[in-house]
């Protein structure tokens, strides 16, 4: 067997997932965010698709295999060839026609629905593949959580009404609570943004961990949790508002000489942050088209760029360079504001609105406004939820305060509606004959992603404690000394009666030190071992789980019936 | 479910399993040698794959899973970045790093073992994987046969001795057997050439088809049977040879205006072809160096030109251009001889030096020579078999007539050596301390080829008749009318029954005309079919095997039993 351990950490390892799955030699890298599967690591990927499969089956998906290949054409119908940025990995083949490596597999499954499905009695219809797939990230890291080449399920369905949408994805979501408990993994539903996949609706499982690369607000009464990306909050205005006296008050100019992070402006004139209002200039380019919005925020609040993104509809947003904002607003970033700009669109963050009277900058150099009011001093025509919520504000749904949890997104449903469908022109026949594009959903698993997360939820100090259902392997044999023969003896006839119950079991015969085979095991995550040493003089064998204190010793007749009692 | 008939062959479908594979709903094409697996379709693909998982686990094999985007620098190792042409898709990468996509991983697992086999005692090794690869054909086609995304069983093993790589490539070979015999296939293995993987010993895993791509040649008598590329043949040399009276005569020269081509010179000269030298030309490329060789040849053989790059040691060999044949011989095309020629190394067929004195060209224009005996008229240095053998000539083993016979390749196994160990460094130490290069051997089975090879195999005129192995169902039970509520109630009653017992069983509930789908059923190759039709009234059931000729009547209440006895 190939099952190479190794003492170190590999040098570019931050996580542990990262550092134990190579350790214990389940991947071997073979190029930045490339790897291979060695036999135990891809042992565990079996096991994991094998879950996803069986549920996918149970849940009336259907399997299918799509091309990892794919002609430019199809992306180009939907718009994504030109949208999707460089994570796209295209290529040329060697008749000069255009291709890419499908990091996600709508336009394909699109196109296949196309050409077979023509009417309203073929619906539903949800398909399935188990696939690798290429994603080509700028920083590839993290080993398996953050690949470029990684393995993938993707579903996509069908259908004629919102309702079967509404059904499939309900069905979905519970096929996929029962993959994540099955693989014995402890998750969270969260809110999330649907990025450059599109569609209205989406949630994300979030295996929960402390190093999660995602950060998730959670309300710590009721279920809502919500990725910070697409995180809503309530927050409470303090009277002083709208209400104030200030409001009566003109606006006037106030010198605030080099005084231009909110910080500064707020410890010079003595106002709290959030009665100022922070003034951006952001670039975006919206199907090919390229302009600059100024966003006005409460100053104690963050922009999340997601929101203002999908709030604009654009395709990427940028915090403006420089040049542009002295060019929109007549000054250096720090005295910016609203009052008087003419020179682009402002989009206030629903707080400002609600936040009343404040402080801005002028527009002039070294110049704050006071009492500027939203709605009179500046017209205030667009508003929305631009903030990035932070815990501690209160849950949308029963007002509890939200905490921050981290997690690992390892799945991720959408209703996509007819983002695709439209665009491809993929339509069927309705009852009475009319030609409608269909509703789509689509459901993605990351495979690799979920055994890194595992990792990330079940580690020691000793390596990997698998849940059981993904553990390479149940139990191990070995003699204590891999010389003795008659060690050796009963370690293989343990070994032969635990293979002949169905046990995933192996027998560590290798011809090194007792403490060295138990590290690696322990640093594998086997479940369990049989160690057949000292005591074979009075008929009996140690045994272990893999997280228990202390051995148990059986007596040798006993000891497969015993083991196979320990592991059911 | 999606099982999407079509009534027409493909416009491009040239062979039966391509039209049948698209036609029953098995495979999509999304570009040209790119096919999406549809749920039937994709069903026998995993069947396939487990057949040869199980075989492969049972052989000792472990299962990995490697990169398929690969980096260049791998290939660069090997020498076959700059040797493999334009099969070899190769792109780069968003840091424009060069990569390709991986059409066989010998460089990648030979990597891998660099990195973790240190020590004979950790030899021999077998690892293998099921996974997706891409050549790019130059003129994919056939569907599945020669397509330029493919799925394929990729094994490689690494060993310390010749005797231990001799026993895994003895075992390989009849787990091979198992699997093609398990799937249900006739098939022959076949001596063949080893191609650009490399390696000395080869052979091939042939399923017999009339239209199968690959000629062979098959003794009628022992179990020889090589392809075309690699056929050796036994012919016994006329008298008249070396011994005859000619040998003595002196060369001289005739007129032969206008007598190019064998035909046109031996039916002017009235002399048999095999008395004619054929004197060709050939371009060649070894390690980079590109090089003229003269080929001489019987007059009525073909050259075998995989023969002669192999006995080059040549990465391209391609007919000479006019020009340079000019150069060369200082002739056009038609009048070229070896005698007097110095400009070029000149490499005989063993025939022709067997064959004794003959007719060659003259170097001059309408002119050949009479007599020209072999060693004596110009040096005969280098001979080799270099003939394209024919059916009719003698097996070289035991001596009886050679047949031509039709396969196609499905399995492939190889004795690499150490072409790819050496090359990249990937040593062991052996049991003296000493670091050698493993021994390689690597075992491919094409998976997607495999189910179209039993398609070609396997069908009638009605559609496909699937080995019971890849049969995608057993049966399908389908009321005659689908509207009748009754007929559907005792379909999908047994339906259940099946199902429960274990059989691989659809309900055909489609509103279609029975006949329709008794059409799509036998397309599709269901093994079985049971119709809830008119008998119903008596108490009874329709069954047919799918070859069978005649209807079989099943009392309803011994239906699911009944079915179950005929399928076991």
């Amino acid at each position: 067997m190939l099952l190479p351990t190794l003492r170190e950490d590999p040098a570019d390892a931050e996580i542990i997932s990262h550092k134990l799955l190579v350790r214990a030699g389940l991947i071997q890298k073979a190029a930045a965010g490339i790897y291979s599967y060695l036999p135990l690591g891809y042992r565990v990927i079996r096991k994991v698709e094998n879950i996803i499969r069986a549920e996918m089956n149970r849940a009336g998906a259907q399997e299918v295999l799509l091309p990892v290949v794919v002609p430019a054409e199809l992306w180009q119908q939907s718009g994504r060839w030109e949208k999707y940025g460089k994570e796209l990995l295209r290529f040329k083949d060697r008749k000069d026609a255009d291709y890419c490596l499908g990091p996600t597999h709508e336009e394909v499954i699109t196109s296949l629905a196309r050409s077979f499905i023509h009417s309203y009695r073929q619906l539903p219809l949800n398909l399935y593949q188990i696939q690798t797939k290429f994603r080509d990230e700028i920083r590839p890291r993290f080993g398996l959580m953050r690949g470029r080449e990684f393995i993938m399920k993707d579903a996509y369905s069908f259908h004629a009404s919102p309702e079967s949408l509404d059904a499939e994805y309900q069905n979905m979501r519970e096929t996929y609570c029962r993959i994540f408990t099955a693989c014995g993994l402890q998750y969270k539903i969260v809110q999330a943004d649907s990025g450059n996949i599109g569609g209205s609706v989406s949630q994300e499982f979030m295996v929960l961990a402390e190093n999660g690369e995602d950060g998730l607000l959670s309300c710590a009464k009721c279920d809502y949790s919500a990725n910070l990306e697409a995180a809503v909050s309530h927050v409470d205005i303090p009277r002083g508002g709208q209400a104030s006296p200030a409001v009566t008050e003109a606006v006037r100019e106030i010198s605030t000489p080099q005084r231009k992070s909110i910080e500064e402006v707020s410890a010079f004139l003595q106002v709290a942050p959030e009665k100022l209002i922070k003034t951006l200039v952001y670039y975006y380019k919206k199907n090919a088209r390229e302009d600059y919005v100024v966003v006005l925020l409460r100053g104690g609040d963050q922009l999340n760029e997601i929101k203002l993104k999908n709030y604009l509809g654009a395709d990427v947003v940028l915090p403006a360079e420089d040049s542009a904002v002295e060019k929109i607003t007549g000054v250096e970033p720090g005295f910016c504001g609203p009052v008087g700009l003419t020179k682009a669109r402002i989009v206030a963050d629903e707080l400002v609105k609600a936040g009343g009277a404040g402080v801005t900058g002028a527009n002039k150099k070294d110049t704050h406004l006071l009492n500027v009011v939203p709605g009179r001093d500046f017209a205030l025509t667009e508003t929305a939820d631009l903030r990035l919520a932070r815990p501690g504000e209160k849950c949308p749904h029963c007002g509890a305060p939200l905490e921050a949890v981290r997690g690992i997104e390892v799945g991720h449903i959408f209703k996509l509606g007819t983002r695709y469908s439209e665009a491809m022109q993929a339509e069927y026949l309705d009852q009475s004959g009319v030609s409608r594009p269909f509703l789509m959903g689509c459901y993605g698993i990351g495979v690799g992603r979920t055994v890194a997360a595992a990792v990330e939820q079940h580690f020691d100090d000793s390596g990997i404690v698998w849940p059981q259902a993904l553990a390479p392997y149940h139990c191990v044999v070995m003699p204590a000394a891999a010389r003795d023969q008659g060690q050796l003896a009963v370690a293989e006839k343990i070994y032969q009666e635990l293979l002949a119950a169905g046990v995933e079991v192996l027998l560590d015969d290798r011809d090194e030190r007792i403490g060295v085979k138990l590290k690696d095991m322990e640093l594998m995550g086997i479940a369990s071992r049989v160690v057949v040493g000292k005591a074979l003089s009075e008929g009996k064998v140690e045994f272990r789980l893999r997280q228990a204190k202390d051995n148990e010793m059986f007596p040798l007749a006993e000891a497969g019936k015993k083991v196979l009692e320990r592991l059911a």
